[in-house]
Order: C-alpha cells, then structure tokens, then sequence
C-alpha cells in the first residue's frame, strides 16, 4: 500500500520526508518512480499529465495540494473518485498578510510616489481615501479576507456564485448581481475559484461598472480575467491600478505588455503558498480516512469544481 | 489681543476659519498682515523667518504647529517663552498606518518584485523574516510605533539619549548603547528629534552596527542621517534598503542621488502630517491657558530642544 505523490517540477523530498513520520508503515513515493502502480491507493496531486492517474488501478482518493483544483479537474480522464483539497489556516494567514500589504501600499499612494521617484519628482500627497472594499468569492479564503477587512475598518461586500450569508458582509449572488456588488467597492479583489463558469468572467462588461479609479487586485487564476479587457479599463481610467499575482500562463511571458505598464503591480505568485510543515498532518489525516472508507475532509464537489 | 499664523509657503483660510469658530472674540490673524503687533499674545508657528517673533512685543506663548519644534527653536533670537507643540492621536495613528504599510511593503518583497518587474523577470520569493524592529527615538510617537510593532507581534527595542522604560520594550539610552540598541534589528525606525546632539547621529559608524541587510527608515529629520554614509551602506550591502521620508533640504533637489538609487524608496514628507480638523482644539486650549496663565499642553524643554 502506498502514497504517490503526483507534484511535477518541484523538489519533494522535504514532504516525503515529512510524510513518512507521520505515516511510518506507509511507503511513500515520488510519482513516476513508482514501485507498483497497483500498490497506490492514495495520491497527492498538483498541475498532473492528464491521464497519469489512470494506471492506479486501485486507488481511492485524489488529494489536491493546494487549495485551488482546477488544474486537476481539468484532466478530462480524471477518475470518478473523491478528490480532498488543502485547507490551511497558515494559507488563509499568509493570503490575508499579502492582501492587507497591498492594500495599505495603494492606501499610501506608494505606487504613485514610486513612479514620482523614477522622474525624481516631489509631489506630496494624502493617503488614498479607501473605504469600501469588494470580495469575489466566499469560500474559505474569500470569506475570511471579507472578515479580515471588515474587522479593519473597511464597509465589505461579497460576491459568489451561490447565495452566501455572512455577518457584516452585505453579500450578492449569481451573476446578474456582480455589478451590484462591486459598484460601491474603491478595491475589488478576486478569490473565485477557476471553473467553466468563472473564466473569462471579468471582462469588459465587469470592468465598466466600477467605480472610477478603482483598484484591482487578482489572487485567485488569470484566465477569470480577460487581460485585454483589464488593460483597457487601465487605458481609460476606468481602473487606477491593478496588483495582479496570477496570470493565465505563469510564469508571465516576458513579452506580456502587464510587466511594463505603469498602473500595473506585478507579483510572481507568492500571496499564498502551501507551506509543507502545515499540510502534512491534513494529508495525513485524509490517508487514513480514505484507508477507512470514511469521508475526506475539506472535499471537493467535482461537478461544480471547488 | 490676538493670534498670529506665522506660517510661510502654506494655505491658511482653513485654519483660520475653524479657530475664528473655537474662539469667536479673538482676532486671528495670518502673518505678515498684522494689524497691530502689540496685540498679539499667542503665535502658532512653523518654520518662521529668524526674527520675525521679536516684533511682537506683548507675545505670552509660542505653539509649533506640529509635532517637531527643531524648525522654531532653530531660530538664534526666539524670545524666552513658553514653546508648546502639537501631541496629536490623529498624528501618532497615521504614522503607525505609514510604518505599518512600509513594514509590510519590504515583508511581501514588494521592492524586490517591482525591481524585478521593470526588468520582465518572474522569480518567486518568500516574505522576509522580519522579527525584530527597533525603534529610534521614545517619545510621543516612537513610544506608540514601539508598542504598536510589539502588539503585531515583533520584537521591538527602543533607543533614546535618555533612559526610559517600556513595558515590553527592550529599552537602550545614551550614545554608548545605540549600537546594542539595533544590533539585532531587522527593521530599524529612525522617529528622533533633530537637536545639536541628535544632527548626523546615524553615520558611518551607526550603519556599520547594523544587522547585515538590514532595512532602515527615516521619519524623523534628514539631518539626523549622513547621506553620504548611507549610501555607501547601502553600496556595500550593509543596508538592503532605506525608505526615505524626510531629507536635510525638502523638496529633496531632483539632483541628489538618492531618487535614482535602486535600494531606497522616496515619500515626499508624507508620514505624518498636522491635520487642521483635529489640532484646532489644542490650539485654542493652549491660547485660553496662556491668556490664564497656566502651563501649557504639551509644553517643549527649550534647552534639552524637545
């Protein structure tokens, strides 16, 4: 009986370490390096060759790691099993640490005093007067940076696909309200899952029922924005600036015109990694339930996609 | 009897409005325009012509229309009297707001990503292990800064010429112990006042204490700091980088080599700004107490030059 870990371009050797403390009866393998496919009953998956999972015959659990599935729900021969995701309080803490920095970055017009300083120009002016602030996404990481905001200062409303209530929160849902829920919001930040539904979802149409000289921050996948539409609502004004930290391909192509624009903040995804030495015990934890049949912890619904 | 705004290079009608309605039968008037200098009893004051206070003859106090009085007491003919200054909430709350964003602004790498985006390179980077801060200065300001880091969760030491005590705050005094004070510093916040002992404090030596890759930012006075001494600290890789908010001359000159340089980052005097709204009490108490007599609020040693 085994564990596969199934994680291409990237170093495991701390997390089969790990792993094998925590599990010491179970052997842990690093996916192709397998020493029988039919020995795997349990494997954690990241950005897989579609298809690689087909030849585990026997096994009964898909544990993503990392909180965002879509790039294992978009393998289309994905076997009918239960797939489990990350749900980490240290990804929730690092995401709400990063999000609060670069709202206090525009909040002290540090993007615009940087670009004064690249013209050696003096020019001093007020914090930006940011009050209201527009989550897209309320599920474990929107709703908690709602939560965060709120107990900041800030008015929150939240927006989701599926009606959601949380206290304090002014919350709208389905896609006939989106325009509701941000045309207040001087931020809007994105932490929708990727699916069929999302992508390309914040395009042209989205961009203009902003308020002028809003901010834009994207934590969650590139390709729930159209990049052209994004760029273009930049160009107008209709948008002061975006922090983007995601991108449709990554890492960014160096011939992307986001790198050079001026009202653009680049970040390489990094506003929220899964840290090892937290996510072992939870994946642990899920071998063990999917050993005993019983249900996994933090499932996904694969028909919806997160 | 009346009250001068000397006050060069500022718009004044907004102060001089609210404080005509805190104090309806008192002139308030804005200098040079006086009508008649003997009848000025109170002066609130900022960066004033030397000599320009001796004309006032029946003069019973002096209010600086901030929180530093270098720029008064700086002045060789300023009359013996009573020099108070402002200790505002509003004052100490955006400067924690200053810090707290600039703090994080180096955690999240923020500089090194928005270097790296001017020069189209994708390369990921974990926040920096920021533990330690100390805090330069224990007054009014540096006091609050020290506790506000400690209560996010820092190690916070403190630093001032002479010895105070903080709960939680490891606290350091007199030139003897400014190198123990930073020496494990992560961080280090320069909130000094600028006096006789304080001018050219942070130079060759002080920076040659500092932690390796340290970050140091200034909120004070330019003149406390050797620019020349910094930089060559920042060349050899003493300092990682140096946030900027105040300079020995402002508007810092469009020559001065710090705008360009890759390692520090320019606000133009934006850290803490006397807001109108919120000090026009404290002036007027201040006038009510000088016209009774009594001390002031916030009263400055004249000698000791804070």
């Amino acid at each position: 009986m085994s564990i596969a870990l199934i994680i291409p371009d990237r170093k495991l050797d701390d997390l089969q370490q790990r792993l094998q403390q925590a599990l010491p009866d179970t052997r842990i393998e690093i996916w192709p390096e397998l020493h029988d496919p039919a020995e795997v009953e349990f494997a954690v998956v990241w950005k897989q060759p579609h298809g690689c999972l087909n030849g585990l015959i026997n096994l009964k659990a898909i544990q993503c790691f990392g909180a965002g599935v879509d790039s294992i729900l978009a393998d289309p021969t994905l076997p009918n099993l239960p797939v489990s995701r990350i749900v980490d309080p240290a990804l929730t803490e690092a995401m709400i640490g990063y999000l609060d920095g670069v709202v206090n970055y525009y909040r002290l017009q540090l993007d615009v005093f940087s670009r004064q300083q690249q013209q050696s120009v003096w020019r001093p002016k007020s914090p930006r007067k940011l009050n209201h602030i527009a989550v897209l996404g309320l599920g474990e990481l929107g709703g908690a940076v709602a939560n965060h905001f709120y107990g900041s200062g800030y008015q929150v409303s939240g927006w989701a696909r599926s009606g959601k209530s949380l206290k304090n929160i002014q919350c709208f849902a389905g896609e006939g309200q989106l325009a509701q829920a941000v045309a207040a919001a001087d931020v809007v930040i994105c932490l929708l899952p990727l699916t069929p539904t999302t992508e390309n979802l914040l395009g042209e149409n989205f961009f203009s029922t902003l308020k002028p000289a809003a901010i834009f921050i994207n934590v969650a996948r590139g390709a729930i924005v159209d990049e052209q539409a994004l760029l273009a609502a930049l160009e107008r004004g209709a948008l002061a600036a975006a922090c983007l930290d995601v991108f449709r391909q990554e890492p960014l192509s160096s011939a992307s015109p986001l790198w050079q624009h001026p009202a653009v903040l680049i970040t390489p995804h990094v506003s929220a990694v899964t840290n090892v030495s937290t996510v072992v015990s939870q994946i642990a934890d899920n071998y063990r339930r999917a050993q005993q049949g019983s249900a996994l912890l933090n499932p996904v619904d694969v028909v919806r996609g997160y």
